[in-house]
């Protein structure tokens, strides 16, 4: 499916950022679901500009998309598994059904969502056998025994993917069930996948590099590697895969132009809470302002932010 | 008269900073008149997020001061002749009666400082065919035949995203020479913008919507629309009084750190047109966020901005 721009997230900025590039007539695809944004669940938002009641979080995200949809955007709740450029030059995403969505600009709005796991030695460990990006760091893992630490259809994805580089991935559940749509499952197990249900994990061990992997029920395995994909793709997952620049202390934020939306990859942009700043719904709208008009700019190959004089 | 902040301006930036600030129990004074917010003015608003309806701006204006009012906010009308740092280490504001009015804080949301062009009829059929905001209104002339009246780089810019609606765009100099940076040059050039040098415009002419543009010359020619953008608001006088540092290229703006509305003096923060981006209701309320949620850190001592992490 083709799509002018595919916006991440369903949230005050991604519906304001849907509002503008829809009703310029680009073609516009959400992906998200108003009811995970924090916005949605808020009992009562009484400091949006221009709603002077006891609103309720809900109502004000209601009718944000309805706005959008009014001009044409379309919003699917499929959950996005991976995103790359390709060699057309087009963003390809691919959604838990493995089915494939092109665009030619992506704005990622998804929200916070940062998810340490409060494993034992994760920081420590990270760059030493740990990584949570297949795209980005697979190739250090060539013929190596490696684990996907994940229940879902992230987790799913990231092991597929991870064949490129190694035939010998084994999915590990952290005490979850799998739960994984039917092609993905489907090809985990044709791949021949492990599938390991297992209790938490609570320690990565090992002097300077992963050695062992140590669970709570006491069990341990050897592992050279371990993917982390908790959850589902969260705004840093993203980053990682196309290599965009983050920001904040501990890089949990996508660092943007705050004035654009423009990320450091072109075509590229972002807006809310996942670029950091107050986590306001009127700000996240402001921002998604912002990356809309960046993005119907950036389809028509103008620079995106023009200072008026 | 003393405060906690000093909004200046009334528009979406300074109306949304009030109700941050009023709503955290400062004592706020709005300096300012919702109906000379370019919001207010606006016939149609229908991309302000949350509101999915054919939206008067003056309704929208409306609801968001009684919004700032209802937490306990005051507005004044009150011409600003002056400010300036007292010797108590407060802002002085002195007003066209030479009343003085101090605060703590100040908030520049004062605008762009829309001119009137002085051409027969403008007001008359502003909003029947005249307007000053592609992005607000650029959807309403699809496939029309549209000028853009000005010489600048903003006119410029405001033709080329015409485009998005109609390949009939024609600016039109007003009597002035063009002065475009070379990359609007090229990309008016490779789009085929055609721009004509004209003289002055004497006249809108139509029977309830615009239908023809005389020239002083005696020249008449039809247009379905006609969008101003003529030249911008010079630099705000507030700035200079108070040191702070512009930003644009024609220093028109108030330079602000984006994310807290800070600018380079302590205390003074910005918000909205007057900082320069993108003119759009939704963009400026989320900076007025973000400045009324830094004035109550100021006020309290706390660093402007935290990155939640």
């Amino acid at each position: 499916m083709k799509n002018n721009v595919i916006i991440i997230g369903a949230g005050p900025a991604g519906c304001t950022t849907a509002i503008y590039t829809a009703r310029a007539g680009l073609k516009t695809c959400v992906f998200g679901a108003i009811e995970r944004s924090n916005t949605y669940r808020a009992h009562v938002v009484e400091n949006f500009f221009g709603r002077n009641e006891a609103l309720k979080g809900a109502n004000l995200m209601t009718e944000g998309k309805a706005q959008a949809e009014k001009f044409g955007a379309k919003f699917t709740d499929k959950e996005i598994v991976d995103i790359k450029k390709n060699s057309n030059d087009l963003f390809e995403i691919v959604d838990s059904e493995r089915q494939k969505h092109e665009a030619r600009a992506v704005v990622i709005c998804s929200g916070l969502g940062f998810k340490p796991t409060g494993i034992k030695n994760e920081q420590q460990l990270t760059g030493k056998g740990i990584s949570c990006c297949v795209n980005c760091d697979g190739f250090f893992f060539k013929g190596k025994k490696i684990a996907v630490i994940g229940n879902t259809n992230f987790a799913g994805e990231e092991a597929l993917q991870l064949l490129t580089y190694s035939p010998n991935v084994t999915l590990l559940s952290h005490g979850n069930d799998f739960k994984f749509d039917p092609k993905i499952k489907s090809a985990l197990d044709e791949n021949g996948i492990q599938q390991l249900k297992t209790s938490r994990i609570s320690e990565f061990a090992g002097e300077n590099k992963l050695e062992e992997i140590l669970f709570s029920d006491g069990a341990k395995m050897n592992f050279e590697g371990a993917f982390l994909a908790l959850g589902i793709a969260s705004a840093s997952d993203f980053a990682n895969k196309l290599g965009i620049m983050r920001a904040g202390q501990q890089n949990t934020f996508i660092e943007i132009n705050s004035r654009t939306g423009e990320t450091n990859v072109a075509g590229v942009f972002a807006a809310g809470d996942c670029t950091g700043g107050n986590a306001q719904a009127i700000k996240s709208a402001g921002e998604g302002c912002n990356a809309g008009i960046s993005v119907i700019k950036f389809l028509k190959g103008l620079k995106a932010y023009a200072d008026y004089c």
